[in-house]
């Protein structure tokens, strides 16, 4: 099994795994934010995961999204392979409310806003 | 089969058809970006799809992604489902270099730089 990048490690919280991936909580309070990793070793890319694994990972893109779209009311999902900072493979999914503070606008527009321990700590009871 | 939208229609050219997607290239000499649209009707989100249209789209993104690492040489590629201004699914698929005007930044950063007429031109031949 692959390593988690050190900034992952950082910036987010382990908060379900599934077949193919980690699914890991981003530590932004501005909006509800979850990576999919990929639980495999030296991927950057998804044309890399082979054949089996590209298609279990759009099942799992599809079934985090829903539960995303589902718990957060929200009015639409982001869902992006960037990777241009931490090479390894991984996909932001992110729920989208016409309030949040970079509405309509990429969520990479604003500055991050951590949440607060208090609340840190209450999710993990 | 669905209406293209018109922003899409403004914005990009048609320059493939998959069984899938069709594939439109954005009108942005800043970076090589294309956008893959299924050809199914009233779909927002990827878990709207059927299970076989799913397939078929990573399918085509895998597809896509290979011909834009190749030909552009690509560094890295983004593969991004936004949709908060155009609502039709659209998956972006934008080859990045090192040395692009908003590296390693998203290209959401950078104000769009239309092709010039004669280049579009070119294209057509």
């Amino acid at each position: 099994m692959q390593k988690v990048s050190k900034k992952f490690l950082k910036d987010s919280h382990l908060i379900a795994e599934l077949k193919l991936c980690n699914v890991r909580l981003i530590n932004n309070s501005k909006f509800p934010w979850i990576i999919l990793i990929p639980k495999r070793k030296n991927i950057t890319d998804i044309f890399q995961l082979k054949r089996k694994d590209q298609n279990l990972l759009i099942q799992e893109i599809v079934h985090t999204s829903k539960i995303m779209k589902k718990i957060f009311k929200a009015f639409n999902l982001n869902v992006e392979k960037i990777g241009n900072v931490v090479s390894q493979l991984h996909i932001h999914i992110i729920a989208r409310s016409k309030k949040d503070s970079s509405w309509p606008l990429s969520v990479w527009v604003v500055k991050k806003k951590n949440y607060s321990k208090i609340a840190l700590e209450l999710s993990n009871y």
